[in-house]
């Protein structure tokens, strides 16, 4: 695809600085902006890069005021992180080919399956299972019995949705993960033994989720675990029975929440975060990266780390003071000392 | 299913408080008790939903005291929460179709598969491996070559078990665990690169143990790593070559231990825990979520906290402290400051 | 497998002590050393061993000196660790049996498929794909559109390697490993909601690299996510979108990599550690386990520690401290009071 800087002003709704017949066939990273990209300055602290990248077209913020010369067509934009979806989308070639249901999937005779979704080769599509139209479901995937996949979902080589799960529209889920496995729930018998705790509840995944690759979500015990509309996990990472997500909560690679906790609406959890049990968190909380958090949090919109963890800044502020503890304990040694020979000359 | 109060009273050796002919179709948490589910209080901190709750029949313990008109027809039962169990088999409807070996399989011939066994399409099994009678195979299996699977063991959709790994009787693995991945060995040409180190060994999985999904066991670089009788692992967990895990130790999820530790029987240990390799870890051992264990724990039946991790009492008196750092520097400071003048005036 | 005491010696490079004609068939690790077995001592720990093992034949070091009698053949070397994996290539039996293209692969016609090349069950192979000479697929592996694999990789089972990604000659993955997943970004509209931003990059993996099980590498949201040439991955590792890990890299298992970090040449990272996106990581770097790394590292051949992580050794002292600051807190308190008493005497 060849696309002219002038082009591109318009579809962004920009302001063009330069050259308008530029042509660009892909975007760059400012970092790897050749001849015939278009690259952008999303961070102020790129902004060196403006003067030498090669890169033919630049987005850049209304703000931007260059300090050298430029050689690249400016296209200036209210908000170049937004714009840069928007060009990703332009340049954007992936196709699915739709070829139906594959000759060599294998469909349960009471699966329900809506006229224009594709059913990868070695698929495994169980008793009762429906799929919603305009569906994509990759090679390699298997959906149990009385699964319920909505409208325009994809899901990736490899994804494993157990029986009785529901899955909202438009939602994407990546190679590998599994949505159903069993909650982690046993009973001990007294002898040192544990017995099975069937978990006979489901999953229920809410509408334009997006779920990464490899993520473990288990099956509620009874009732439902719960994804609400609109969450986007990363990957690796592990919901435990009858866990719910509020809307639009982010969450990292590699966190963990145990089971029965409900985490609030928009909320921001990091990476590597774990989550004991049974605790809920209030909608808009910030978690940073590697966190432990060992009791419900009740006010909206906190920043909170460590482990366990407490309010951020004030753990920043510990955390500055634990770098110099051996030098505080050498202060109160010595503070020790002077008192003890104070005390003596008394 | 529907079951009266009194016939699930006599199942449950209960003794039924109200109404023996109240009708239930399926359990349900106290929460979401609607009329016509039978649910439970099994921790004190919920007996308030006992006042409202809409569930036609709730299992209590004999020591409840009700302090307010409870509506549900009551079944007083010696222990709730196992209790909580044998309801769940009551109403656990999960059945697999057992249809022999699929004809979208693919089965070496040299497999010796039992007669009473299910293996789903797209399941792959390899030269001489052994499938045990009433096991379950999902679909998309892969089974390599020398494999054993015992009696009853069910292996859901896309576990890997690689060449010459053995599970045992009554054992579950979730979907997308791999087991026999080799080891994670390399010995340095001294020039910067690595040379692999053949992982020649296997795995060797016990006895009713439970393996969640997307779990990693890797292969011993010789002789076998082990997972012993009764053991429970929770999702996304890593077990690194010639690891030994004891009788009935239960790890929640995303725990990682590197390469031939071994953990006791009985252990009890937290999410996201890393142990370092070649260590010892005493029978009994209760180890808290996120901890880091860097040394051999000798005394059984202790509790482990902190990363690199010490006694949980110790840790948890530490980690006070550590939340009032800022304020103990100012304190020195003043210290200082208050003993200088001192000694000044002096 | 059966060789003499003499035969390995030569083909080891060693020294014989004791019965030339002694007879193994397998490598055992010391504490399982067998009669028929060949064991060694790769670390002095281990050397009591040497007086009581069934083993037949001993690889040791040049500086072993036996202070009680050995009844095992000693061979001795220069490098017992190194040759601890000669010895274990020799004994590897591993062999996959090369069947060409299953006929229950999917495979399209514009795929490119080197002769010897085997392509196992239920693989599914995308258009324009190439997968080079002595390349071995196993079964239920699913390449995308535009895929290319070098020469002589391996491939185990349930691997998703996603359209448009570049796998390098001789380079290993491991079972259920995602490359090319969607990156992790997306764009807040403002009231809550995310857009998703397209991830149209793709994931470059070097020669000799091998990627343990069930890891995801997910594709740069433009350009490419590297992983440069003998980089060694462990288990469950997530590498985000636009990262680089440089040459000969080694890395333990669970650690997580944010976005568009770069990683150095010959770096040693722990377990469970947790990078921050957008910092560089100077060559060399040692990272301990369970480390969460906040800044950029730009001193070469260090060691760091803790969350966030600082100088190994300041780490490991102020974590001496931290043990004991209740006791800490206790002399601030006396200090105070003794002050106090002494300010009021005066």
């Amino acid at each position: 695809m060849h696309v002219t800087a002038q082009e591109l002003c318009n579809y962004l709704n920009g302001k063009l600085e330069g050259n308008p017949n530029a042509v660009v066939n892909r975007p760059a990273k400012i970092e790897e902006g050749e001849y015939g990209t278009v690259s952008f300055i999303a961070h102020p602290k790129y902004e060196d890069y403006a003067y030498t990248t090669q890169a033919s077209v630049l987005l850049v913020s209304h703000d931007f005021k260059p300090e050298k010369p430029v050689t690249a067509t400016l296209i200036r934009v209210e908000n170049v992180y937004a714009c840069v979806g928007t060009l990703l989308q332009k340049f954007n070639g992936r196709k699915y080919r739709n070829e139906g249901v594959d000759s060599q999937a294998s469909v349960h005779s009471t699966a329900d399956i809506a006229d224009n979704v594709s059913v990868g080769a070695f698929c495994y599509i169980g008793s009762n299972t429906k799929i919603g139209s305009g569906s994509v479901i990759y090679p390699q995937v298997f959906l149990g019995d009385n699964v319920v996949i909505g409208e325009n979902v994809i899901l990736y080589p490899g994804v494993r949705i157990l029986h009785d799960c529901k899955i909202g529209d438009h939602t994407i889920i990546h190679s590998n993960t599994v949505i159903g496995s069993d909650g982690f729930g046993f009973s001990p018998n007294g002898d040192g033994t544990y017995s099975k705790i069937p978990q006979i509840g489901h999953v229920v995944v809410g509408k334009g989720v997006e779920i990464g690759a490899n993520n473990v979500i288990d099956r509620a015990t009874m009732g439902a675990t719960q994804i609400k509309d609109g969450v986007k996990l990363d990957n690796l990472i592990q919901v435990a029975h009858n866990v719910e997500v509020g809307q639009n909560t982010v969450i990292a690679a590699q966190t963990g929440i145990a089971g029965s906790t409900k985490i609030g609406n928009n909320c921001m959890i990091g990476g590597q975060v774990g989550f004991v049990g049974h605790i809920e968190v209030a909608d808009g909380s910030k978690i940073q990266a590697q966190s432990g958090v060992a009791r419900s949090i009740k006010e909206e919109g906190k920043a909170w780390h460590g482990s366990p963890a407490f309010a951020y800044n004030s753990f920043m502020r510990s955390q500055v003071v634990f770098r110099k503890l051996p030098e505080m304990a050498k202060q109160i040694a010595a503070l020790e000392a002077k008192l003890a020979s104070l005390t003596t000359k008394d």
